[in-house]
């Protein structure tokens, strides 16, 4: 199948919709301020980030249990605090500051961009964040989304197969006519290998200024962009 | 937990949002008309829905493996075919009736109803439908969801618990946070033994002009209104 059978756009949405780190640090630098907490929260952010996928190897291995990733968040959060030495924190601070990758918001490109690709296209979530992260998330930025789908309505955090493959089964569509969306040319790999056509979308700046990985698309991905306008404009809406 | 605590609303879709038994009839009839099949089409489409309570009735029961409401559907067409000795369809045309599931419109009220109500609400379908009939339907029709959940996402057919329980979950909330919004007294009673807060509004045409069911509330149910319009305002939105 060509790019025509497309009917679906697929969305990794942490760095490739919203921008995670300038988001977290703020809602920390906010929680810092009003509770006496000098830390420098963009590496905050960072060291939350980095537990992220040690977490959902610890299920994608089966060492534990299915868990959201509300809940795996909220475990390397707990840890964070402890090597911090954050004490004075209730427990509603707490979950308030876990809930902040609820709070994220999108690149300056992406509604418009979403917006434009929506005439055409079918477009899903396709995250391993959980179904109330992603529609507090959307709701709060506008994010139109046709369906919030990905690891907890498939029951497996990406890379996994499952987790692309019962994505594109619940849209009713073979993993042909659905393209991947995403800033991480690990996600477009795994996404390729199953069939689904991919689009790399270069967010230079997710992990900040001296940002070393994923600059550029590394597989020979149908669409390469440099954000979701130019996207639009390469499918032509 | 009052009304006020109430963050989603969760809605039935079939007869609640959508006239199935006029957009069956259409579909139909269009077909009739292109292959020379003489059917009260109207008739056909109570037919059809008078198999779905028993066909979803063997997935609960567990005498059949889990199944989408479309695989449903098509088992009760071809029963229904075969009933009305209909052999001059093919493949193509048999799967493009099964999908006028997914090309039903919505009560003439519903649309506006639900853009006043999504600005105060989180809206979810809470459906026995699939995701991809879901999905569909609400592109073609501009059903503004912010969530496409139900019996797919949460694996059990509703009126068993799992349905509510676990499409609350995923939204984030408790039941008491939810309301379920539905035509048909059965759903809202499950949903209120859960502790979901409850609405019903009356469509009383759902079953063509001699309804005799669903005519009235039948249970001390939150609210009750006439359409989405009047729903928006008791709440209001």
């Amino acid at each position: 199948m060509s790019l025509a059978d497309v009917r679906a756009l697929t969305f990794d949405v942490f760095g490739t919709v919203v921008d995670w780190r300038s988001g977290i640090a703020r809602d920390g630098a906010e929680l810092g301020r009003a509770k006496g907490i000098d830390l420098n929260w963009r590496a905050f952010a960072d060291d939350w980030r980095a537990l992220y996928q040690p977490a959902m190897e610890r299920v994608r291995s089966g060492e534990i249990a299915w868990c959201k990733l509300d809940d795996l968040h909220r475990m390397n959060l707990d840890e964070l605090l402890a090597r911090h030495h954050i004490q004075n924190l209730t427990e509603q601070e707490i979950d308030h500051l876990n809930r902040a990758w609820h709070r994220l918001d999108p690149w300056p490109d992406a509604v418009a961009g979403l917006t434009r690709l929506k005439q055409k296209y079918i477009l899903a979530t396709l995250s391993n964040g959980n179904v109330s992260l992603l529609v507090n998330m959307a709701k709060r930025a506008a994010l139109p989304w046709d369906a919030v789908l990905g690891a907890e309505t498939a029951g497996a955090y990406k890379p996994q197969p499952q987790a692309y493959l019962r994505s594109a089964e619940m849209l009713g569509l073979a993993p042909e006519q659905c393209m991947m969306v995403a800033a991480h040319n690990g996600d477009l790999a795994a996404a390729s290998a199953l069939g689904m056509k991919t689009a790399f979308v270069r967010r230079p700046a997710e992990y900040g200024p001296d940002q070393k990985t994923d600059l550029a698309p590394e597989g020979a991905w149908d669409i390469a962009a440099e954000d979701f306008l130019e996207l639009a404009k390469s499918l032509g809406c």
